[in-house]
């Protein structure tokens, strides 16, 4: 498992990728998001979307899933799956989800300071995001993560 | 359509309640947060939630299903409905949501300013809630939305 001291500033993962099509963007719509534009394609073109739009819910559960399965994955690189995370902070969907587009998502260590409330822990921040298959961001968010330190201080 | 003006500072909206169930948090799961707790009873029941519990993005799906079915029997309340939201911040999840409770959703208007940028426009902030039913808060998070004005600046 990774360690506090291991973590560097910087160190951006690539999570993985998951791929909007007009089936999935509809199912995650019909129980969470039952918007028209994320409904229909006809409602999505003359949406402001110009095309059926993914909720950006979906695409904030499908960052979820790849970071899960990254870290299922690659059990030293958990640190972005908060199994139990206080929350994210700052949720922005800058460009729409449309369907037939892929996102591939990633983490990167924005700062890191030991923990003062628990000392055995070091707290790490995280920048998450997702990029289409043109490079465009489509979501960004702030994490935060307790890490635990190789030795405790003394 | 509500317009800025109407808009009351301290007003707060009953969306609706989810229930989640044993299904329903595993069908979740399954397809964006495929971790073992929210997957099986037993890993829940030895995880630190102690039972089965719903993933946080479901739990803001489920905000998410309650707010726009409310908007769509209530045309004239539409504000929380973020059909083209740029994000939101702060969200938190205090406490577990576990097979069996019933989580009700609100919003409530907590302040409000006409736009600079956009001089028909208002701009709306919003906190965003979920108590389940012993009435603890299982979710919050902050919203924000354009809302048209009744009148023009001159």
């Amino acid at each position: 498992m990774q360690r506090f001291e291991d973590i560097v500033i910087g160190a951006r993962q690539q999570l993985g990728a998951y791929t909007f099509t007009a089936d999935n963007i509809k199912a995650f719509a019909r129980k969470y998001d039952p918007q028209a534009f994320h409904l229909d394609e006809e409602a999505g073109r003359r949406s402001l979307f110009g095309a059926l739009a993914a909720s950006g819910w979906h695409t904030t559960s499908a960052w979820m899933k790849t970071a899960v399965e990254y870290g299922q994955r690659d059990a030293g690189s958990a640190i972005t799956v908060g199994g139990a995370s206080p929350g994210f902070k700052n949720l922005k969907w800058p460009k729409p989800v449309l369907a037939g587009d892929t996102v591939t998502y990633f983490t990167e260590v924005v700062s890191k300071r030991e923990s003062v409330t628990r000392p055995a822990w070091g707290l790490v921040f995280v920048l998450n995001t997702g990029l289409n298959q043109r490079g465009e961001l489509v979501l960004s968010f702030d994490g935060s993560a307790f890490v635990p330190r190789r030795r405790a201080p003394r």
